[in-house]
């Protein structure tokens, strides 16, 4: 059992879901999130803010701006992390920066509250 | 050490709030997010949309609708994490589709900001 | 790989992003929360609630109330867990009641979207 937590544009919401769900991922959780990716800061802006130069700072205050971004969590069976990540990709790559991240990590166990139910079968199995 | 992440109702917040504080675990990060459980969906829907009829897609795009759900976040010992479903289930539970999940993640430690203190000491220990 | 979540005061937001920044660590996500640390529980009024007095409820109804924080999540290499934690630390504590907390969890890969690419190559590494 795998986490899957993704953070996506803002825009492409609707259609991550959708993919999701065609790839039988029903079960998800979503979140408004405020994010940035590596490489979005100027590292010679940073030495110079490091050093101390008031310019570098006061520009630095820009670079590091997080953007609107969604966050998708859903939990599924371990066989199905590589299509969840697949399906996850082929939606949102343009091949532009702040296209996203995926991460996976473990589940150790997961309950339905309404049937008592625990483990795998309270997932999305397809 | 165990991450325990619950999806439950918005209106059900106070009552597992409560809940938890009464079995002694006070510490809780709590979110508004927008989730789904498996099972809302069509799947005669979603084989139809599938296969391209639109009148399927356009439905599919109702039953998709992710709903306002609270997320809670506790992080506690080993020894409470049987504790901690047990209470948010007894809450939780009315037994109609949407009552939540639960999901039992391994964490290796935690840190106190304030003491700089770490391990299980900076938990709720009951 | 770990996934460091930290809480902390909703003013210290920029300070700590600032700080990580120049640690190295630009790829983050701040997500608005409601949380409570351990010990703003008075377990007298707990028990008192427990044992059924009315004027305890009432007043445990009080105590319980979340305060708005600032919850960070980043995801990097093993190496850099402890320069993560040490930097939100020590922009964070003020020594009083409400600092934060510091949780490390295991991550298990991650993935570029806009690459492809998986595994460390795809965090922040100083």
């Amino acid at each position: 059992m795998k986490e899957v937590m993704a953070i996506v544009r803002m825009n492409m919401m609707n259609q991550t879901k959708r993919a999701l769900s065609e790839a039988g991922i029903s079960s998800m959780t979503a979140k408004e999130v405020l994010g940035r990716g590596k490489g979005l800061v100027d590292y010679k802006l940073l030495e110079g803010a490091e050093k101390g130069y008031e310019e570098a700072v006061a520009q630095l205050g820009q670079s590091q701006r997080l953007i609107p971004k969604r966050l998708i969590l859903v939990v599924v069976p371990d066989k199905l992390v590589s299509k969840v990540v697949k399906t996850i990709v082929k939606v949102n790559k343009t091949g532009k920066s702040g296209d996203g991240k995926i991460f996976v990590m473990p589940a150790m166990n997961s309950f339905s509250v309404r049937t008592g139910e625990s483990g795998d079968s309270v997932l999305d199995e397809v």
